[in-house]
């Protein structure tokens, strides 16, 4: 019944839907419960310590044997700037001192680290059925040891040209990432985003370009987005906003009534690409600290230590019920949004994504 | 064998395409063309003088008796502004330099004018059987004029917010325009080009919202796109970019070449939003001048005074064989252009949709 049966026949999977990794956002429970519906369940990993990594992991292992999705990041961390963290501080001091914090708060390190040697250890270990990066690939030599354990390796493009850089360095599966995704931009040969593609656009372009599967994200929020990633030649598609709204996302209160205020009909999918939380850009929910001081900075310090000076600010205004200062990731069709869990939401996508495909061709 | 008619039989027309008035590159050949294939054509007016658009229709309704759609812009025209202009000029006066030109050269007018009551009165000779507008909606005394000839009003949403607003001011047709768009954007409630959505993203929020035929817009460049954008809930596609390619296109030589310059496989495809030759957002080529003024400029005089400044540049530039400081109107799949008359284009368009459609529900 599904049109393309590529990606689904690679890795062993009965839905064509990827639960997008989303760092912070999700654990063990959501990804085992995409598992068990079918679909490729996510770990992201960026954000986890090893020992949680390996907790976590072990977690997935104990409570499903269905295919799983380690997802790390693998930017090149560049070294401390003072100069640069102090224009950020310079620029965030009128905030300091309207939630009275002294600016010279000693900082908390930044929290996104990218694969490493040790990571790799765990993947060795685990051995996951499928791992996914975001930023490119790791260095060849990382990227050997994570091939030579048999899974299947996935990446984001946002361009045709990451797509073929990431198929010539042996990717098994392309996501192609259209402007319309909440989180991080996977982009790592350009850092404009006044280029990005939507997903539209991008899809069969990449399509055209690589020869693996490509998966179609970025503003697909229910049957209608993935129907259509199909018909631009995808072999499935990868959601994220969606599973915001189900009890196993990780997110906080304010980040859910967010996403919720942005569902009713006549409110408006207020989202825009920031750097200001990471200093990469990401997609969120317009707040204060978006409008007030980006959406997009030239004085961000480099990724992912952005955020440190930015978590005083945030934790003050949580405190008052206020997310100015929260990064509110979301993709651009929150609006499809509906409130159910994880393993009833991928089943439920599928359905609507098969029952859409049918309507298709019902001649009048 | 369309998932959806409501579109095609409102309008009396065979295929589900609507050529984009793409103004400055089309005339009555390209409407002509469109509309025998049994697409909907349409004429761009708003760059045209009232004697120009009479002639251009009177032939279209001599060549084809088919359905036929006359495009106005409808912006405000803001009063010109010395100061502004004056900024302006001293943007480009390092480019005026440059090219030796004298910063004192008398500009020409603006080429862009707003409907009036000059040009409701050929509507009113001429009963086109659609009328769409760009911008939102003329005023409601010259609207209701419009709709008092019987036609068929259309016009473009970037948000769910101008979609509502549309409907209820009573357009019969609404075209969900998303950020891959080439050309002008058609947003009027919100000049924010950051929170504009994709079309994989707009589209079904669009759908959701009105009780009109929604159109998709932007990124759709070939049958897979109509596909999709049925799949989305749309009831057709308006398509531009594409039809660019055609003999019917009056683009520049040089634009043509920029175009097909975008289409070899490992081009990659740029394009941006830039306020820099009109002072509103459109989507272009990337070239010299968006790159080192813009893409977005706060400097710009109002729309559609910004091209004046620009085009003494534009004419030395293109006269060097460089289109560095030309609008080179694009959306986001021009890799996906290929040559061919506008009527073999909108039956190959529509065949490679129906077949696209077709093999969606084969099953393996």
């Amino acid at each position: 019944m599904w049109p393309n049966r590529k990606f689904m026949d690679l890795l062993g999977i009965d839905l064509p839907i990827i639960q997008a990794p989303l760092a912070g956002a999700n654990g063990a429970a959501m990804a085992i419960a995409v598992a068990e519906a079918g679909g490729l369940g996510s770990l992201p990993c960026a954000m986890l310590s090893t020992d949680k990594l390996r907790a976590e992991a072990g977690v997935i292992r104990q409570q499903t044997d269905k295919p799983i999705n380690l997802n790390f990041f693998c930017h090149t961390p560049e070294p401390s700037n003072p100069d640069r963290d102090a224009v950020w501080k310079a620029q965030l001091a009128g905030y300091y001192e309207e939630y009275g914090i002294d600016l010279d708060t000693p900082l908390a390190a930044a929290s996104r680290a990218p694969f490493s040697a040790e990571a790799c250890e765990i993947v060795e270990d685990l051995k996951p059925e499928v791992v996914s990066f975001h930023f490119g690939l790791p260095a060849p030599a990382l990227l050997q040891r994570v091939k030579a354990t048999g899974c299947h390796v996935m990446s984001s493009a946002t361009t045709v040209a990451e797509a073929r850089w990431l198929e010539e360095r042996g990717c098994d599966v392309i996501i192609a990432q259209g402007a319309e995704a909440g989180g991080h931009r996977g982009m790592f040969l350009s850092d404009d985003i006044a280029t990005q593609a939507g997903t539209m656009a991008l899809v069969p372009q990449v399509v055209d370009a690589v020869t693996v599967p490509v998966i179609a994200a970025g503003g697909i929020g229910d049957g209608r987005g993935i129907a259509a990633a199909f018909a631009l030649g995808a072999a499935g598609a990868q959601i994220g906003t969606a599973y915001l709204f189900t009890p196993q996302s990780l997110i906080s209160d304010l980040h859910r009534a967010a996403l919720h205020a942005a569902v009713p009909p006549g409110a408006d999918d207020q989202t825009a690409l920031t750097n200001i939380f990471s200093g990469k850009p990401a997609r969120g929910l317009m707040n204060r600290a978006m409008r007030e001081i980006g959406p997009m900075s030239d004085k961000t310090p480099p990724f992912p230590t952005a955020g440190s000076a930015l978590a005083p600010l945030k934790a003050k205004a949580e405190a008052k019920g206020a997310p100015e200062f929260s990064s509110l990731w979301s993709g651009q069709a929150a609006k499809l949004g509906r409130v159910m869990g994880a393993s009833d939401l991928t089943r439920h996508l599928a359905e609507d994504a098969a029952q859409c495909i049918e309507t298709l061709t019902i001649s009048e």
